[in-house]
């Protein structure tokens, strides 16, 4: 028994997002980020640019910067690594980070401490427009999804994002894809 | 819309269980694990007791020891911290330890290397047989077991362990109380 709602799934490890402003402080005047290799959503990159990351309990030396730049900079953390840097990071879709928790950032010419933009990110589906139209799903609907094998279980509160520019991919973080027994790669069904 | 079975969450870190020779290797000759704390099941406690392990990646300074000693040692660990440790600990019911990884365990008198016992703990639930019988659950069941809120999800093969030496508890570890959103004293209910 299958809906043939299968999706790709995503596991994302810990990175930045860099406001062009912090960019320039980290690794220098008219510094840009430099494409590394794209990732699954259309015209998104992981950048060569790394930075350290300190929060009060501990740090993590090399967080991978995910590109283009942003409007605002936003660190995203698995809740095992929330707990590592002793920063009490909410679970947030990607942007709403008004009233997070903020940072200090170090790159290899300056550094930058936020005030807010610290999220654990909450897993989501980038749905293509085409797909959304012939799955009947539309922007925004929490959908539940399923992943088998021996640590099988269903996602709920599983949010689509729907546009004419994503891939189809689910983003989960590490403990989820840890937690499911699943990497990069493998694959998902949306069941409700 | 609820079925009732309502089953508090334990929510595990990594933790050791040791033999008895080893922990007089380990503590010294003679030496017994001393009490530190009791746990939900019946006669179990957290020892006073800690050691370093280390794998070829990896090492964690202060492994809780978990008494009373057992007939044989094993260490559970996340799948996060076997990616740290860089040791590929597979998902296996507690003691189902053949053909699992080793590690080197190191107390403050002595160390030791074992050739396996190095596990992901299968998700469970320790059930009482009176719970059992009035919720119609058998020994070695696979429950499916969902968890509420923004990080909400189900959990299915979760192996139901039914004794009248038990209380009722569920046991996931520190990736999948993560990813579900729930710590040690939430609840959650068996749905299947």
């Amino acid at each position: 028994m299958t809906t043939g709602k299968t999706v790709p799934i995503g596991v994302s490890a810990r990175h930045i997002h860099l406001s062009q402003d912090h960019v320039e402080v980290l690794f220098g005047a008219g510094a840009t980020l430099t494409d590394f290799k794209p990732l699954t959503q259309p015209g998104q990159f992981a950048a060569n640019e790394t930075v350290a990351v300190y929060g009060p309990k501990g740090s993590f030396a090399t967080v991978r910067v995910l590109g283009p730049a942003r409007s605002m900079t936003q660190l995203e953390v698995s809740r095992t690594d929330a707990f590592a840097l002793g920063i009490p990071a909410p679970v947030r879709e990607s942007g709403k980070i008004e009233g997070t928790p903020g940072v200090r950032i170090v790159g290899p010419v300056g550094e930058v401490t936020v005030d807010k933009g610290v999220i654990v990110a909450a897993r989501h589906i980038h749905v293509h427009t085409s797909d959304a139209e012939k799955w009947g799903i539309a922007d925004k609907q929490l959908l539940a999804v399923r992943v088998g094998g021996e640590r099988g279980l269903v996602f709920e509160q599983v949010l689509a994002r729907v546009s004419d520019q994503f891939a189809l991919d689910m983003h989960i973080d590490t403990d989820e894809g840890n937690a499911a027994g699943v990497k990069t790669g493998d694959f998902a069904e949306i069941i409700g």
